[in-house]
């Protein structure tokens, strides 16, 4: 399997994240891609490529121009008013307030988020970019007609709505891709998201339509972020309703429950019959994960991989959360692997 | 003019704020309230009384039940998950999410605020108690027919909207103090916002409702938090339509010009002829104030309190803001000093 990477995410390398009332190193950090990649490389996977340049455009297709031209500057813009630390909303739109977007750079970090523990920083904007253009190859590739391919993308996309950023996400890498992909000729995508967070972001992006079916196996957001999505009733407004599947799991759920509830996920994806998969990955769903509530172990992450693969359908994996850094590149990779014997080596 | 003052204001004693991107030590802090009594108590403005106690109830007649059960249990549920800091919330329910309320404290927190610079620590909800049990008892002062008072709240309430707490403040003390005038008899309050920042909150309280007039001069949201509330357009809903008045006032704004709103707003209030006016009276518009942006001098304050004392009704003056901390006593008792002297030394 071709994984696609950029160095470019070493430039999203933001110093705090708000955790617990304190500012903490953030545990969405560069390492992760770097223990990703060298497990890529271990284990001989397939080539590793460079990413090409789709531009602006695919990521204006799916995102709010607003939104995106408030990332673009809102580093720069927060510099601007003296502020010493990373740029943080502290205030938003909350319920029964207006939805007038401000002047100010504190008022538009408000407005365009939907979390505050993730920073904006010098070089989030460029490694955002950069992760959407590694998704948008993975999409070219599996378009070409190769069966299955990594998008190693980093920061991660699932959390991004189609105007807020948040929980580690500027840009919606998957929908991104997945949109691609529809350009390019197919008819229907499937996004099978499998971090242990909620993709809010995703879900917002397509609840409205059924080109896109999209299903989710992740905590309960009544005990686990994003906390405002992801409830088992929310299934697609309009047009996409009946589109939209969730699977909220409570704290401590095991392989067993967790693989009960893939299994459902992989008929309703079968029932579709998209003309291909993306998979959201994210190997947050790891028993040590410190973020997290699952109790998955290293080898249920290759077992699920074979799952997966037994839908028979061209897949571009794209790479989401994982936060037990130094076992993210064997559980990520053993996904990636299962899924590849499963599918006899292709 | 009696004072009522009570020093468990001092329970609320945060350690931080979420400022610029860092954790800052918080601009409301205790020292706020000793300033203002100790120049209460040297220019022998009045007597200085502790607060009766009303129970609840008072409060429940203004908040919802289930944010004011959060605010009892917040810290200790905080607590109880291990958490270093003091509590904020990192995520909430934004545009097109869920308002399912969530059990995780953090998931609690993020529907229950709409603001996270203001951490809920240790004795939080004991002073917002103390604060709306002031506010209380001066509006008993002034149903009982005392021509004005002095309700030196802390924390500050007009941010706290039905069911959100925010921008440092908890209970809506004014709103609490407006409705107890009305359970004792009053038709008509209005309530007069002259603190620095939009009192979203008492906004939001009497939104619909025709029996209390708000009435806000404060810094145009679009460049001053709360940022999401405060526009001219904004009028009141239902019944309460043409009852809600905002003059939102730009950067750098000086007194005459902040005089001439206010003068506007007083023919307002005369139109309605309340029985009572409540001053939520913060003294941010300093021009010193370090988060805020108007240019009002010392004696600025003198002469607006004369000016509202042209209304000729009974006052009680509720503390807002104010974060020039060396000035707050001097500012706010200039206020009540100038109102008094205009009304004749009553
Ligand atoms: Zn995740
Ligand atoms: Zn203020």
């Amino acid at each position: 399997m071709e994984t696609i990477f950029s160095e470019k995410h070493r430039l999203r390398n933001s110093k705090t994240e708000l955790f617990g009332g304190e500012l903490v190193e953030p545990f969405e950090r560069p390492s992760r891609a770097e223990y990703i990649i060298d497990r890529v490389r271990a284990v001989n996977l397939g080539p590793v490529s460079e990413p090409d340049d789709f531009g602006m455009d695919p990521i204006l297709a799916i995102h709010d121009k607003g939104f995106i031209d408030f990332l673009l500057t809102a580093w720069t813009d927060w510099q601007a008013e003296g502020f010493k630390g990373e740029a943080m909303p502290t205030v938003w739109p909350a319920r029964r307030m207006s939805t007038h977007i401000p002047n100010h750079i504190e008022g538009r970090l408000g407005y365009y988020a939907l979390a505050c523990e993730t920073t904006i920083s010098d070089g989030t904007w460029e490694a955002a970019y950069a992760a959407a253009q590694v998704a948008l190859t993975g999409a070219e590739r599996v378009s070409a007609g190769a069966p299955a391919a990594f998008a190693l993308c980093r920061p991660p996309g699932h959390h991004a709505a189609i105007d807020m950023y948040g929980g580690y996400c500027f840009v919606n890498n998957a929908a991104v891709a997945a949109q691609h992909l529809l350009d390019k000729g197919a008819k229907r995508i499937a996004v099978l998201d499998v971090d242990f967070h909620h993709g809010n972001g995703t879900q917002d992006i397509f609840d409205a339509r059924d080109d896109v079916l999209f299903v989710s196996l992740h905590g309960d957001p009544m005990d686990a972020f994003p906390h405002f999505l992801g409830h088992a009733d929310e299934t697609g407004t309009g047009k996409g309703e009946s589109f939209t599947i969730n699977y909220p799991l409570p704290p401590n759920t095991d392989f067993a429950t967790w693989r009960a509830a893939l299994a459902k996920a992989l008929v309703h994806i079968k029932d579709y019959a998209p003309d291909a998969l993306i998979v959201s990955l994210g190997v947050d769903t790891f028993e040590t994960d410190p973020i997290s509530f699952f109790k998955l172990q290293s080898e249920d992450f290759s077992t699920y991989g074979a799952d997966i693969a037994g839908l028979g359908l061209p897949t571009l994996f794209v790479m989401e959360g994982g936060y037990d850094i130094e076992e993210i590149g064997i559980n990520t990779v053993n996904v990636l692997q299962g899924f590849e014997q499963a599918n006899g080596g292709r």
